[in-house]
């Protein structure tokens, strides 16, 4: 296999409950969605890195002796402990021709790339001749983790490249994971790729990335929940954009304008994340449909809660007036002010009225799809595993 | 005026906030509605008393001499500071051709008429022989205190009649109202009415009528706020009907079910209490605009917050979603499940915008009212103060 080269995936992410008031020192829980990126790794022999993004329309080919050349002039403090500081970041940005305050996501990912090989090259062994192509079902900017899924999928390619960690992918097999450590090597590298890309991230998004099924962030301190069930759900992209940092800062401002009032909607949300966690913990993996009331109803508060904060929108009224008519329950997931609503499938939601929503919610001019949280980390793949329409993507490159 | 006999009114109530929460030891806002109760007294001359109830079909007349021999069967212990007793009830029931069980509003309506006459006829003087009418603009059994409005006419009408309290209405004046003293005692005997068709009521709604204005309920204390602006309002009746009961149940199995998520909550809508109490006691008789928004935005706030704990309705939702297409803020009245909701009609809120909300509402088959809150207690009118439409109904007796 590491001579025919690498497929890897890494799930995006979604925040149960907790969103926003996770910045005011509450619990989050967040989990891995169906929807994942892939990477593809091709041994070249050419003495040339190349990365190809077909999403974002990058295509980049660079001299391994350059790289080399380049990492040396900034390798002094390479350390996945430490964030990339702005003078690296500078250099790889004159290197790569990306302007000093570019934020769009294909220089993003550009920079993050060069940051990563270089860095864990620089740790592990030589800058790889290899050929990599990453492709996602995830959409960029709607606060779905993208970026971090990317992150652990370059890192865990990397780290593979330079011999940091194995292949545990048998003959035969269609999918495998990393050990424990590998898994936290792999995690702690998407990491120093976060920081490229969002400067000071939480840390939950690669967390997710790499480990899966479900975590619980609060004050900095990120823990697997003890089992999950994989859940089947309706993601849904209102389209509607926002800002995170004036939703933020609304937040922030009703706290401060109705302190009595507010603090009690963030205690209740804190013990609506704890109340979901333990339902989770309690769950078989096939749950059955009697488990689903309870947390049908924690989105429903939930939804009601964030619309007292001052993140809901319109448009994720109207998802949540559209899914409850077809006996479905919804809240927005995230920053809220419109982008993305989950809406929960239980086991005896019949085929007609899921499609019946999907229908109505697209008929809204929403984006939706049918996936599923809690689903696995880094993952490994054999390439007969994986579906033709991400073979065909990571092909095209 | 003695003479020529009576005209007496007393407001409705709403439920500004803190409906349900008030079940639990936190604070309550109720607010006198514009809708009144009104009492026509007519001294007879036959020896007969006669009730006149046109809007629950009550017409009924007995002989003077034969109350006063019913009184003195069960007058031991009439007394306003004591419930009356089941005996006492009983007794009139059974002369009334009322069943022990009734509860229909004309049945209940005469047995406290019955109860409160011959009291307070043992109590400050003879049996009056008097033609009394009520009418009222207020629906019964719709949680806007219309028994309590019945009430407390009731009381100050035949207080009057037996001279324990005064007639203020001087020559020449529209109105007038009696002295705290007075209404103290008209509350104390409206409170023991209230009984006869509640068994156990709070006493808010007799304390609304008496003193008008806006009072805080909390743990069993009443206190009226320091003062109150005339706020504009639409009243909108759904006509769902619901079990006041089934709904208080509901809300404390929610609590015990979730008692980290729903406290919380009951915390928030005390202090939403708190802050519309403060905001209501700094505003000016006749407020500008500018001091709408935070009215409005606890309006929201506590809307939601009434769903989580239970007691909204698809009928509520349309009705807050009817009046915010026209930029109105809306939450349920009482308790809730449908049942009644009050919207908020700012002095900038154009006619247009008004009468386009209040004809969307009876397109839903709403029933709506254009009112205001803050109205004044009990009141004694010249009928020349009184419009046309209540001289009449009170005629048709």
């Amino acid at each position: 296999m590491p001579e025919r080269g690498l497929l890897v995936s890494a799930p995006g992410k979604v925040i149960l409950h907790g969103e926003h008031a996770v910045v005011h020192g509450k619990a989050a829980l967040a989990v891995a969605l169906g929807l994942r990126t892939f990477l593809r790794l091709r041994h070249g022999g050419g003495g040339r890195l190349c990365v190809c993004l077909p999403g974002v329309g990058v295509r980049r080919e660079w001299d391994v002796a350059e790289l080399r050349v380049l990492r040396d002039r900034i390798a002094a403090d390479f350390d996945e402990s430490k964030s990339p500081s702005v003078e690296q970041l500078d250099v790889l940005k004159e290197f790569a021709g990306i302007a000093a305050d570019a934020s769009a996501p294909d220089s993003l990912a550009v920079l993050a790339f060069l940051y990563m090989c270089l860095a864990i090259s620089a740790k592990y062994g030589d800058v790889p001749s290899v050929d990599i192509a990453v492709w996602s079902e995830l959409p960029t900017g709607a606060g779905l983790g993208s970026s971090a899924a990317y992150a652990v999928c370059l890192a865990a390619a990397l780290l593979h490249a330079c011999r940091a960690i194995s292949c545990p992918l048998k003959d035969g097999e269609a999918t495998a994971r990393w050990t424990e450590e590998e898994m936290t090597l792999i995690n702690s590298w998407a990491f120093q790729g976060e920081r490229v890309i969002h400067g000071n991230p939480s840390g939950v998004d690669n967390a997710v990335g790499t480990w899966g099924g479900a975590l619980r962030y609060q004050s900095g301190k990120i823990t697997s929940l003890k089992r999950v069930p994989t859940l089947r759900i309706l993601l849904t992209n209102t389209k509607v954009p926002r800002s995170t940092k004036v939703l933020v800062a609304g937040v922030k401002e009703k706290i401060v304008k109705f302190p009595a009032i507010m603090n009690p909607v963030l205690d209740s949300i804190d013990a609506i994340s704890q109340e979901c966690q333990s339902v989770l913990e309690a769950m078989p993996t096939n749950p059955s449909p009697e488990y689903y009331p309870v947390l049908e109803e924690l989105f429903d508060i939930n939804q009601h809660h964030l619309n007292v904060i001052g993140v809901g929108h319109p448009s994720l009224d109207r998802l949540c007036r559209v899914t409850a008519s077809h006996g479905l329950h919804s809240k927005l997931t995230g920053a809220g002010g419109g982008g993305c609503g989950i809406t929960l499938l239980p086991p005896d939601a019949t085929p007609l009225a899921v499609e019946a929503a999907k229908r109505d919610l697209c008929a809204c001019g929403f984006e939706c799809w049918e996936t599923d949280i809690g689903a696995p980390g880094v993952t490994l793949h054999s390439s007969s595993s994986l579906n033709a329409e991400v073979l065909h993507a990571l092909a095209e490159s």
